[in-house]
């Protein structure tokens, strides 16, 4: 095969198809992109076995062929070379030829016969989307996915399609985070969990860009993203995920509406008596029209007022105040709403709406 | 002790104090900031034994004292609190109160009796230089101490003063850096060697500005920086130091005039193949009018040409491209010259003037 492109389609795509390189693996074959030079284009093929992605490259076809190379390897010779044009050819017995300018790269690559092929996944149903949406909403929810495999449902993000709502859960046991969008069509109901991994490495590759639209299908055990020179496949988490809205309530005894800076702020300086592992939780004492907000540990001891406007009962809570933190980040609005009910039930955050809702339990603490 | 100062000046202060306190000792009170409010005014002190620094803090004395807090966590406090005023006191248990805005911080303190004052050093000769110019040949010659303590004093530069001539030297047994500047005044002949973890902290505080200056105080076991507010002391390693000129020869069969951007983009593409540890050379090529560099290894190979000026003869030289890489990022100049003698002797790069001189040893290579 041989091919011409510009330095910068060539990084843009290797780049793209890193996203399902893993960083290491009993099978050496999944650490290389499969290059396929057709009639039809050029295309770079990865697949981690759970992830698999495949990206058009812009550029002129010389000859035909395929052949597949350390992704890696390729991949940083590629961005490290000036700013014109590279011709990547190979010969029958693999050997991967890499001139641009003055420089010569020569790398041995194999058939990639043995590559796996992305699954042949059914489309029928199309979810679309724009980009900058469903970047957002992953991560304004992926912080909150358990990061331990004990119980692997908890790993993914539920997307769940009713009508034209799209909401997206995760939760670990401490917390739930849910964000919900409407879309611009109706939709057959759909629940689904994708695993963080696939989430974590699609935000990567979405432009962000409100224009551009990623549409969705959902089959039986995996899920397709596409978008416009690029389709992400996944395989789905098998399983039930939990039924979030039993576990949700709407009662409240106090609610705080607070300057959502002035929190955080707070917040951050507390967490500076916070030593890793340890379970030290932030005190928060309500009373009208402020809250107070301490913490105690050997190192010191920390102790803010914050002007709030409250309705209902006063109260004291702990918090981990990293879960506070995690949540309030990937709130856009100016102030928050605070609903709590007693110092043994969970804080919601949540705006009228409902287009988003945090939940996080409280921490027991000693006075 | 009681004071008033921005939160900005605080915080300028205790980045500048905590470049003396060491990341961990035997001797809890080193990780101290020693605060010393008298009637002159309010004062920052910190010492690791072998490098201190005094620094003045703007702001307003309420009570004069002397109070001994953590460093690291006094400075992080600092850096989280509101752009306001702070008011910073200590009671006769030498608890710390950090009042600002609507926080509050208490620390517990010590009373810093057990604190090492800096070494009270004889100042006579002040030798004068820009702080620009200082930080300029520290960091285009840091980079060649000896990282290992086997010869303490290759973990050190060479300060060496004669007339009006300031020559900075490194050296760590691969390679020599050299950097030399013209002093507006002379002075008596001198020659000490700093440590290198001092040189590298006073980078740190050094404003970097053209204008400012700072006068350099040598006495017989330590140096001391004064800068506007700032005091830095450091010992001095003892012992002689490498004859350095003896080393350095001026004779050459090859000097080549090349493009210094080309020779490092082309050594950074080649580096790709060398990994951590192995000791593969880049080998270089030299025939008239083009720069040949190659380099093979298990993982695949590269050739590049680069267009140069060249008198003498032509030659085949190896070496290990970290160092002609270090020594080439820190010279400013759009060409550079080199010169080489065989593939046995050292490859020098330096200037007309000799303001620089990088000598690079070169590694044998099979062909």
């Amino acid at each position: 095969m041989k091919i011409i492109c510009t330095k910068s389609d060539l990084l843009k795509s290797s780049n793209i198809a890193l996203r399902a390189v893993p960083v290491r693996s009993t099978m050496p074959i999944l650490e290389c992109i499969l290059i396929d030079v057709s009639d039809n284009g050029i295309k770079f093929t990865t697949n981690d076995m759970e992830l698999g992605i495949d990206t058009c490259v812009n550029g002129q076809v010389i000859e035909t062929g395929i052949v597949a190379v350390d992704a890696k390897l390729f991949s940083e010779i590629i961005r490290k070379l000036p700013d014109s044009d590279v011709t990547v050819s190979s010969d029958e017995n693999y050997n991967i030829t890499i001139l641009c300018d003055k420089s010569k790269f020569v790398l041995s690559g194999n058939s990639g016969e043995d590559f796996p092929f992305l699954p042949a996944v059914e489309k029928d149903e199309c979810i679309s989307i724009s980009q900058f949406t469903l970047r957002q909403v992953i991560q304004q929810t992926i912080f909150s996915i358990a990061s331990n495999e004990n119980n692997k449902v908890m790993t993914g993000e539920l997307f769940e399609i009713s009508g034209n709502n799209f909401r997206v859960i995760s939760l670990d046991g401490h917390r739930i985070s849910i964000r919900r969008v409407e879309l611009k069509e109706s939709y057959e109901n759909k629940k689904v969990i994708v695993p963080g991994k696939t989430l974590s490495e699609i935000c990567k590759i979405l432009t962000g860009e409100m224009d551009d639209n990623v549409s969705i299908f959902i089959a039986r055990n995996h899920v397709v993203f596409e978008l416009t020179d690029t389709t992400v496949v996944s395989r789905l988490i098998e399983g039930e995920y939990f039924n979030v809205d039993q576990m949700i309530s709407n009662d409240y005894e106090t609610k705080v509406k607070i300057k959502k800076q002035l929190l955080t702020d707070c917040i951050d300086r507390a967490t500076l008596f916070v030593r890793e592992g340890d379970k030290k939780p932030i005190i928060i004492d309500i009373q009208d029209g402020r809250l107070n907000l301490n913490i105690d540990s050997p190192f010191g001891a920390m102790d803010e007022n914050i002007d709030i406007e409250k309705e209902g009962k006063d109260l004291m809570i702990g918090f981990n105040p990293r879960f506070m933190m995690d949540a309030l980040k990937v709130i856009d609005d100016e102030y928050v709403t605070l609903y709590f009910t007693n110092p043994k039930s969970p804080c919601y955050i949540r705006d009228e709406d409902k287009n988003y809702t945090y939940l996080i339990l409280p921490v027991n603490f000693i006075r």
